[in-house]
C-alpha cells in the first residue's frame, strides 16, 4: 500500500501521483483538425526540424533520422538534392528540436517540418492542443528513414490533398473522442503501438461518412478513403497524440514520480517525470530484441527510436499487451500467454489501473497506468515497449518490429534528481 | 477416432462427412453485387412471399412474422394497409415458401419479397449463388416483425439508393471475399452471429473507396457510408449469405450425417441434414434465455426464429462464442470463461475443425465445424446458438438476445431417417 499520509515524503509524492493520474481520467482527447505544421506550430519556421526523442546535433544522429532530416529539407526546398542537405546539416544551418518541446510527437524519426501536415488533437477538459504528423502507411516512408522522391511526394499529396479533406469533415462536425475510441480497440486487439487496425477502422466508420459530405472530386475521394483503409497503422499517430494531449496538464505536478513522457532519438533515450516538469533523464538507447522481415537481420537494425512511446506512458502498447495476443507473435515476444505477463509486470511499476480502457483477457482489468520511477528502481522491472524497428542507413525504411526497454539509467537519475526536488 | 474404414456403415458416414467438410473448406463465397430480389430469385412472383426457417402457414405464424408478412405485403404495393394485408394472407392469397428452399437466408422473420434488395453472395469454387436482404440496423426493423413507414421507407431507399450503390461498387472491382473478413474478426472479438462489429468494419474498409469512385451524389453515398457505419450488425446478413453459400453444394452428399441448415420460423425448428437432402426434420421452436431490452421481460419474448442459424451450422456464432467474450455477456450466457466452454462443447459434436477460421484464446484451434447428428443424440450435447430475440407481437421489434437451442427431436428424426437411408 502506497503512504498517502501527506506528512511523509512518500505521502507527498503519493498526492501528486494522484493528481497526475487524475489529469489523465479527467482529460477528453479529440481530433478537431489538421493544418499545416507551421500555421498551428510557430516555432516551425525555415531551417527549423522537430524530431524525435530528447534533444541531439546531427553529428550523434543515426543514419535513419540524417536521412529523414535530408528528406525533409529537399521536401521542404531548402535543399536542392540529399547530398546538398546533408551538407547544409553538417555546417549547422538548420536547427534541431524535439517534437516534445513544442507540444508535438513524431514516430520514428519523427521530423516535422513546417510544410507537412499535422493532426491536431485538442483535451478538450484542459484546453491544450497536441499535434502529430499524419501515419504515412508501410513500405519506404520518412519515419523510418525514407528518402526519395516518393517518399517525398506522399508527404504533398497528405499536404495538399489528403489532410485538407480530412480536416475540412472534422470541422464540420463534433470532434472525434479518440479515449473511446482505444477503449473499444482494446476489446477488438489493439495495443494502439504495434497493432491499430481495430482502432483504424473504427476511426474510418466515423469519418468516411463526413469526409463523403465535404463535395470532394470522386478520384480524390476515394484516393483519401483507401489510403486510410489501407494502412491498419493509421491510428498509431492518433494515439501518440492522445498521449501528448493527456499528458502536457499534468507536467509539472510538484512532488509526483510519474513519467510524462518516454522518447528515443535514435542515440539516445530520454524520460521526463512529472515532478521534474520539462528535464530529461537520458541515457543511451538499446537495440530492440525482434523479428525482421525477410532479408533483413538484427545486423541492419538502428537501435532504439521514436516518440510514439507516449503511449507506453498512458498504459497502452507494451503495457497493454494482454488485450492483443496476435501482437506478442508480431514482435516476436512469445504466446498469448506471455502477453498476459508483460501486462502483469506493468502492474508492478504503475501507479494505477484505467478503468476507462480495460482489457477483456484480464477480467476487464483496466491497462497499467502511469510510471512510478520508484517502483522501476526500487523492483529492476522497466517498462516494456512494442516498436518497429528502422534500417540503420538512410533511405531505406522499416526491416522489423521488436520489443526495448528504456535503460534503468534514466530511472535511477530521474529518481535522485526528484528526491532532492522532494527534499527541498 | 471415427471409423474410416468404408466397408462398415460408420466407414461409409466418415467418407460422406468428410467430403461435406471438405466442400466447405474448398469454397470461396464472394460479395459481388446487390439486386433487386425479384430479378435474381425467378421465383419471386407478385404475392410470393420468402419466409425464415421450415415451411409453416399464416395461421400458425408467430405474431412478429404476420407483422412482417403484412409489412411486406403493403411495401409491395399489394394490400393498401397492413390490415387489408392480414385478411389476405387469411385469404390464402400469398403464397409461402422458406428462403432455404430458392438459395437464399433471412434473419429472423426473413420475409423477402421481388422488391427488396438482397446481397449476392458467390461461391466461385463451384459456381453457386446465395442470397440475403441487407440488415436493416437495430429498432424497429421488419426482420424483428416491424411493419410501419419508416420501416417500409427503408426499404424502399435500400432498394432505390443504398443497393445500387453498393451493386455498382461491388460490380466495378473484385468480388468482396467473404471467409477472410470472417478469419480476421475472429481475432477481433466478432463470432458473426450476434456480434459483427469487426466484420461490419473491415468490410467498410474494403468497400469506402470504392463506393466514393461511383460518382455518386455527395449526399446519397455520405448517407450510405453512414448506414454501414452505423450498423454493428451489418456483416451479419453477409456472414449468413457465406453460410448458405457454403452449404449448398453440400447438402445431398449421401450417408452423410452432417447438417446443412438449421433454421427456425418462430413456431418450428428445423434442421437439414446432408444425407437425406432437402427433407426437413422439425419440432416446436424453444424460448431463448437471454437479457432483455429495458421495458421487456420474457413475457413479451417470440420464440426462437431465423435463418441466422446458418452461422452455427458453419462453426460461426454460439460455435464460435470463444472468440467473442463480449458476446456472452451480452447475451446472458456469463463469462469468458464460459465463453471458451462453449465453444469447447461444440468440438463434441461436430466432425472437423476449420483451420481457417482460429481462435486467438483458445490457442488458435479452429471453429467447431460439422454438426454430425450421432454425437448430438449419443452426447445429449445440443448446438448453442447465439440469437436476437423478437417481440411476440407484429410491428414492435427486438427486445433482447440471449442463447438457444435446437430441440433434440429434430437430431433423433433426423438420425432414424439417415440410418434407413445408409441401409438401403
Amino acid at each position: 500500500m502506497p503512504d498517502n499520509s501527506s506528512a511523509t515524503p512518500a505521502g507527498l509524492i503519493a498526492q501528486a501521483n494522484d493528481q497526475v493520474i487524475q489529469h489523465w481520467f479527467d482529460g477528453r482527447p479529440s481530433l478537431i483538425d489538421v493544418q499545416r505544421a507551421g500555421d498551428v506550430i510557430p516555432e516551425l519556421q525555415p531551417h527549423v526540424m522537430l524530431h524525435a526523442g530528447p534533444p541531439l546535433t546531427w553529428d550523434i544522429m543515426c543514419g535513419p533520422m540524417q536521412g529523414a532530416v535530408c528528406g525533409a529539407a529537399v521536401f521542404e526546398g531548402w535543399a536542392d538534392d540529399l547530398a546538398a542537405a546533408a551538407g547544409m546539416a553538417a555546417r549547422g544551418e538548420f536547427t534541431f528540436v524535439p517534437n516534445h518541446h513544442h507540444r508535438a510527437v513524431g514516430p520514428m524519426t519523427g521530423i516535422t517540418t513546417m510544410n507537412q501536415a499535422v493532426l491536431i488533437v485538442e483535451n478538450t477538459t484542459f484546453g491544450n492542443r497536441a499535434f502529430c504528423t499524419i501515419n504515412e502507411g508501410l513500405g519506404k516512408v520518412m519515419r523510418f528513414g525514407g528518402n526519395d522522391a516518393g517518399v517525398r511526394r506522399r508527404l504533398a499529396w497528405l499536404r495538399d490533398e489528403f489532410g485538407p479533406l480530412l480536416g475540412k469533415a472534422l470541422r464540420a462536425g463534433e470532434g472525434i473522442v479518440l479515449k473511446d475510441i482505444i477503449a473499444r480497440g482494446l476489446s477488438m486487439g489493439d495495443e494502439m503501438h504495434q497493432r491499430n487496425v481495430a482502432c483504424s477502422s473504427l476511426f474510418l466508420r466515423q469519418i468516411a461518412g463526413r469526409m463523403a459530405a465535404c463535395d470532394a472530386a470522386p478520384e480524390a475521394l476515394s484516393a483519401s478513403l483507401n489510403f486510410i483503409a489501407g494502412n491498419d497503422q493509421f491510428f498509431l499517430n492518433l494515439a501518440m497524440a492522445t498521449g501528448k494531449a493527456l499528458t502536457d496538464p499534468a507536467k509539472h505536478i510538484k512532488n509526483s514520480a510519474i513519467v510524462t513522457a518516454m522518447a528515443r532519438n535514435g542515440t539516445e533515450f530520454g524520460i521526463q517525470v512529472s515532478g521534474t516538469g520539462n528535464r530529461w533523464f537520458t541515457a543511451p538507447v538499446e537495440m530492440p530484441q525482434g523479428l525482421y522481415f525477410t532479408g533483413f537481420t538484427e545486423a541492419d537494425a538502428n537501435p532504439d527510436m521514436g516518440d510514439s512511446t507516449i503511449v507506453e506512458t498512458i498504459g497502452l502498447g507494451g503495457f497493454a499487451m494482454a488485450a492483443a495476443p496476435a501482437v506478442a507473435g508480431f514482435v516476436g515476444a512469445g504466446s498469448a500467454a506471455d502477453a498476459l505477463n508483460y501486462t502483469r509486470d506493468m502492474t508492478e511499476i504503475t501507479w494505477a489501473s484505467n478503468p476507462e480502457w480495460s482489457i477483456p483477457a484480464l477480467d476487464y482489468q483496466g491497462v497499467p497506468t502511469g510510471i512510478d520511477i520508484r517502483y522501476v528502481v526500487e523492483t529492476g522491472i522497466l517498462p516494456i515497449i512494442n516498436t518497429g524497428i528502422a534500417h540503420r542507413e538512410p533511405g531505406i525504411g522499416q526491416v522489423g518490429a521488436g520489443i526495448v526497454s528504456p535503460p534503468m539509467a534514466c530511472f535511477t537519475q530521474a529518481l535522485k534528481a526528484l528526491a532532492d526536488s522532494v527534499a527541498a
